[in-house]
């Protein structure tokens, strides 16, 4: 995992917007990652950013995948990924 | 937009992997598009497909952007699209 990498939960999305610029104040590259339902704001986070924050920052790679995870009865369950890599 | 785009709305999950399976009889490429919350939902039909039905699926292409609609008051809003194409 590089280290500008930011996980998208269930915060406001403005929470994640922010926590983007400020990594491109160090950074030239940063990648959003989220699963399951919060994948649609780590879209809105990414689509924000561009829009209205760092206008110059264009998506450079968009990946998707699945995870297994336990949920809270201990079964395995499939949950997808997604992986924003925004840069400027 | 290509004759065959599934839009990917309210319904399970399981309605839109059947379309796409569907789709993928007929043609070797299906695009999957879909709005605000129901993003997470074109995610997991795609990986759903790839993982279970149709194996030798490969995500050919995501793309994500920004719409502007009007919501029920009439206000203009703008609302994430993510457009993702697979190819068998």
């Amino acid at each position: 995992m590089e280290e500008n990498t930011i996980f998208i939960g269930n915060k406001p999305v403005m929470n994640y917007v922010l926590a983007v610029v400020t990594q491109f104040n160090e950074y030239d590259s940063v990648t959003l990652r989220a699963r399951g339902k919060a994948i649609s704001r780590a879209v809105d986070t990414a689509e924000i950013v561009r829009n209205s924050f760092v206008q110059e920052a264009d998506v450079a790679d968009i990946q998707i995948s699945t995870e297994e995870v336990e949920n809270y009865n201990n079964e395995k369950t499939n949950v997808s990924i997604i992986e924003i890599r925004l840069v400027k």
